[in-house]
Parts: structure tokens; C-alpha cells; sequence
């Protein structure tokens, strides 16, 4: 794999989109396929996911297409999903209860091996094969188990303080679930669930 | 309000972080706020923003800024969040059960009023306020009770099926929370959490 020097935002946020499509094309036993049958897939203009691919170095033939299942091992590797990360979740409310049960993560090497809360009335709660663990307790979690992803389910209120306190326990990572956006020193992916459903109500109006 | 002629995707995709960003400053009892300190709080630049509100006819005044409570209401009209919209989930897994017992979209005009599965052990359960109801009762559900939106939340497997029976029982739009994107004749928008989960992970390596 060629080392990438300066891949633009825009094509890095494209990357999970290919690599679910080659991995599905992967299970369905597809094993070569062309930028214009993936344009096609994705909705994408094919010169735009030759142009893609050419950032990491191509793996294309022309007349030929690629390898199905080479190109999804090497944007596997591009998006570091050959290691395993340990992740911790902190709020216990439904959506840190989903999460911590949606065994899709595990399978693709984010394991999640902590869940926590403030509320009294939840600690000790059994979550999948977890139990609800006092937020109290979370710096030291994450020092002794080498967490490296924190994901943050709280109330709205308490987003910054609880991705201050995981950036101070030493994650590398945060995945913040909450409508507020937050920034500490680590890097922050923002879900916001809201706003794609405010898009949709846009859509309803056109 | 200026009805906007074309406006372009990058500028609807940066509407709801502005709109939750004015929310979140009028619940704080900010009545005005300049572009720059707009642009501090959301990491963007001031140009950029300015230019954004422009799009729609402005609101706002130079050395005086921008109105907050005025700004949010017009973004909320623009999104179409003014108004109520009713919905339903498919897969009532424990996403789909965390969706339903989050309050926070009804409070913004989107009402959960049905979850459907197909898992006979699944049907009459309790979820929030609703009961699980069979997935055969899904399409007389939707045109019986005027339902607009379709959010997704089966196995990733059943999800075009599912987004191609929401879109013919005359749903207008989809909110799908599975890993695989799907298309259909009604606007779609993909939650796809698994991608920023990837971009974390490929942030994690730099």
C-alpha cells in the first residue's frame, strides 16, 4: 500500500461508504467489479472513485476493474479496522443500552467494555454482558483497561464535561451520540441523529 | 423570509448545526450573536457563515449581528421543523426501541405513533408508550394514520424491502439507521453511525 501523504476531508469521509459496499460485495461473492458497477452501487461518479482511489494507489486495471476483496483489506487497513479497539460508553439511557448490545461493533474490532452512569438507580444494571458501572470510576477504567474510545450517550448537558473527563483519562477517540457538539484535545466524531432527520424535514418541504 | 432559489447541499447540511447551535443560545437567553461568535462556537469560518445567511435573505446587520431568536425560527421554518410529522419505526431491535423512547424528537414536531417487527416473540410488547405491532399491519398503519416518515431499524438485510414497502405505502421520507444504505423514490437520509465510527478510527492512526 502506498503510504497516502495529504488525502483531502472529503474523500476520507467517502472511505466507509466504499469499504461497506466492497464488504458487501465481498459476502455476496462478488470478486472484481468496475468504478462504473460501483458508481452505479453508490451513486457516485466513476471518475470520482477512480480519482478516490488513485489517493492510496490505485488497484485498478483498466478493462478489468478491481480486486473485490484486496481493495476492501486495503481500505480496511487506510481506515485502521485490522486492530482491535477497547470503547467505553458512558450514559447508560437507551441508545448507550443499544449500542453496548449491537454486537455488529465487536465483530468489526470496536469492543465495547465498559458501561457507565451517574444515576444511582442504574449502577449495577446488567447491560448485555455488562453491568452499569459508577461514573465515578471512569478514569481509572479507562487507565487500567486501555480504553481508547469513548463514547458519550449522556444528557445534552453533561456532553463537554464527560468528553473533558475522557480526554483527561487518556482516550484517544471520541464518539459523541448527544446533539451537542463537543471539542476537547482528542478527535471527536459528532453523530448528530438530529440533523439528518432536521435534512429529511427539509426534504419533506421541496 | 427570502424563499431561496437554489441553495446548495453543503449549505442545507450545515442548517441544522446552525439551528441547534441558535436553540442552544436562545435557551441560554443570548439575544444576539455575530458571525464571529457564531464562528467560533461551531469551527467555521465567519465568511462562510454570513455568506450561508445570505442565502436566505440575510437577517442580519453589520456591527450589530444577528438576532438570535429571529435567525433560529427562520432556519426551523426553512428545515420544515415548524410543523408536526408523524412517524413510525421498523425493527423494534434495541435501536428501534431507543429511538421510540427518545422524547427528545417529539418535543421537536416528529411523533413516533408505531413500531413494527416481524419476531412473533417481538409483537405486543411494550416500548415506551407503544406496543410492538406486526410488520403485516405496516402499510394499512401508514395510510390509515397519515404517516410521513419511515425510520429503519431491521437487520441491515431487510432494509431496501423495508425502505420499498415504507416508500409504496406512501411514506414521503426515510431515516435509516442500518449500515446499509438504501435508495428509493421518496427522499432518504442514512444515519450510517457505523461510518463516523471508521473516520474515528482512521483519525486514531494519524
Amino acid at each position: 500500500m502506498k503510504q497516502p501523504t495529504h488525502v483531502s476531508e472529503a474523500v476520507i469521509r467517502r472511505l466507509p461508504r466504499y469499504y461497506r459496499k466492497l464488504d458487501e460485495l465481498e459476502r455476496r461473492g462478488v470478486t472484481r467489479v468496475s468504478s462504473g458497477d460501483l458508481s452505479q452501487e453508490l451513486n457516485l461518479n466513476p471518475s470520482q472513485i477512480r480519482q478516490d482511489f488513485n489517493c492510496f494507489g490505485g488497484y485498478g486495471q483498466q478493462g478489468y476493474g478491481y480486486q473485490v476483496s484486496m481493495l476492501r483489506r486495503e481500505i480496511a487497513a487506510i481506515l485502521g479496522l485490522t486492530r482491535k479497539y477497547r470503547a467505553v460508553v458512558v450514559g447508560a439511557g437507551h441508545i448507550g443500552q443499544a449500542l453496548v448490545q449491537y454486537y455488529g461493533f465487536e465483530r468489526e474490532g470496536f469492543d465495547i467494555c465498559g458501561i457507565f452512569d451517574i444515576k444511582p438507580s442504574l449502577i449495577g444494571a446488567p447491560v448485555g454482558s455488562l453491568r452499569v458501572l459508577s461514573a465515578d470510576g471512569l478514569t481509572d477504567f479507562v487507565r487500567e483497561n486501555g480504553v481508547e474510545i469513548g463514547i458519550i450517550t449522556t444528557q445534552k448537558d453533561a456532553a463537554q464535561s464527560t468528553a473533558n473527563k475522557l480526554a483527561e483519562s487518556g482516550v484517544r477517540g471520541i464518539w459523541n451520540f448527544t446533539p451537542m457538539d463537543v471539542m476537547t484535545g482528542v478527535p471527536v466524531e459528532n453523530v448528530s441523529m438530529n440533523d439528518s432527520l432536521y435534512i429529511l424535514a427539509y426534504r419533506l418541504q421541496q
